[in-house]
């Protein structure tokens, strides 16, 4: 099975280490729009400008678009969708019903599958909520996110005048989870669920205490938490924040039986070093499932909601039977 | 969508439950070996005479069979898939091959679908094992159960001489999982994963000394592991241990990128009251699926690899795309 990867930030170099842990998949190009000869590849997978692409149409199995959801992913995933079966990660959750729609409807005229909204979540946690709600459906489910980087709060905090350099990360609180995993289905605010943490490296002589302030009162993304600041230098941030660690849970707590008496938790937790390299993993294996099911003759938008989980494996049906059942 | 349940078990007496929460699934009967004026269902279903089956055939959608994976389920499994689609709850994991077989040919010369091995190990543990596999290539799986009932443990000391009653505990070791969870991919023998406690009730002027060392040496059950035996009376029995709880760990710990430098770990914790109404709550989803499936066209013999997660959910795909992705 031929790949090619859309762009090549953190995650479509992801995608290409992912690859190479898999022997029936070949990264067959980058497709960039930056100047080709500036963009080096880890693996040595070549280099071609996104204007090219249109020559890699019989070549290349499935396209995995490694843009970002904000600005790129609405407009490449259903115009790549003209050209060729493809996988995405696209995740702003509230617009999945519109993405979905102009992808299905790319693909049915072109006749091509695309899978979107890969990754963990969405991806496999939306996966544990839909398994965990069909089976058991007098209950309440719970996401928590982190502890992790947010990419789009530490922006967030760039932006304020006289910041450097950003790091933000959530944290689940461990109260909320306990009571949750204790079965008590509780309500909880957006403040009871999580807190979070800023690292800030500051102009020198600039006014930290404004700073904290417009922190911690941005509408939207810090004034519904608790939020803590702690300004650092440069190189702590370099030193100890540099990674793009992430994970969080999905918790599903449910009753069944007379009267409800029985209750029941069903927990999924994921502890990732690197976000984008753990996405990369559900991306190249939702292109297998693209790969297959195209070959099967499935046209149109898809999601990880939609794929047999045999299609994932590169296992026969007969080794997953007997290895993993 | 119409089901019968074909053995009336705790298990059978969980589906019956699970259907209660499920509006679109009507169970229509009981199907009993026993004679039916015996059996008194926990919600009034109708109780036949499992020899009158085969007049249902055109009413009955799916068979939720609710045999035991010992001596039932090999022989009824085929047989009903000779008339229905059904679902089963096969749990031997290494003859899951063979029952797969059996049951195949039978439901492709009948025209009709089986979905075995539905429940949790073998079930939504083994769907955690084949997702976290796929996506995460390079690492290890690792499965804990407990802390549970064994039934399988419990019949086996009550078959001692002197022994009235007995309730065997499975007990995951917290040094193993901790280990697991640190990513540090250890190898773990029989006796560092687990341990097992048993619940004795003895015969008056039993000999407990030759009870306790039957117990703790008997090959296969208890001589691989630490053992404890604890000998209480009948009232602690009832009072104490009347449940049947359960629950275990699918833990995956894997690594990508440059040299492997990133790990990750992939955790599915299950904590159950009830160990037959949690499985019940698969088999009812299950049934889902292959009413669906079945309706599609598909015949022979299945399991949840095979299932698209959309199928297992009373929600329509634009629905759970919008409330779960």
């Amino acid at each position: 099975m031929k790949i090619g990867i859309y762009g090549y930030g953190n995650l479509g170099r992801g995608v290409e280490y992912a690859a190479s842990q898999n022997p029936d998949v070949e990264p067959v190009g980058v497709f960039t729009r930056r100047d080709p000869a500036s963009v080096e590849t880890a693996l040595g997978t070549p280099v071609y400008s996104a204007n090219d692409v249109l020559k890699f149409k019989d070549v290349i199995d499935v396209m995995i678009i490694c843009g970002g959801s904000a600005t790129d992913l609405p407009k490449m995933t259903p115009a790549i969708a003209q050209n060729f079966s493809a996988v995405d990660s696209f995740d702003t959750h509230p617009k999945i019903p519109e993405h979905f729609a102009a992808v299905d409807k790319a693909a049915k005229e072109a006749g091509t599958l695309a899978l979107i909204s890969a990754g963990w979540d969405p991806g496999m946690f939306s996966l544990n909520r839909l398994y965990s709600t069909s089976i058991l459906p007098d209950g309440e489910n719970y996401t928590f996110w982190g502890r992790g980087v947010s990419q789009g709060h530490s922006d967030a905090v760039r932006r304020i005048e006289g910041v450097v350099d950003a790091r933000q990360y959530t944290v689940p609180r461990e109260e909320a989870l306990e009571a949750v995993r204790g079965g008590e289905n509780p309500v909880l605010t957006t403040r009871e669920k999580h807190t979070r943490e800023c690292f800030v490296v500051a102009e020198e002589g600039a006014d930290l205490a404004r700073i904290e302030n417009e922190i911690k009162t941005m509408p939207d993304y810090f004034a519904d938490y608790d939020t803590t600041v702690k300004f650092i230098s440069a190189e702590e941030m370099k030193r100890d924040h540099s990674e793009l660690p992430h994970g969080g849970f999905v918790i599903r707590s449910g009753k069944t039986g007379a009267n409800g008496a029985h209750r029941h938790t069903i927990e999924y937790k994921l502890t990732l070093d690197s976000n984008p390299e753990f996405t990369s993993g559900v991306l190249v294996a939702a292109a297998r499932a693209v790969y297959r099911m195209k070959n099967r003759g499935d046209v149109g938008c898809i999601t990880l909601f939609d794929v047999a989980p045999r299609d994932l494996s590169p296992l026969s049906p007969k080794e997953q039977r007997a290895a993993m059942l």
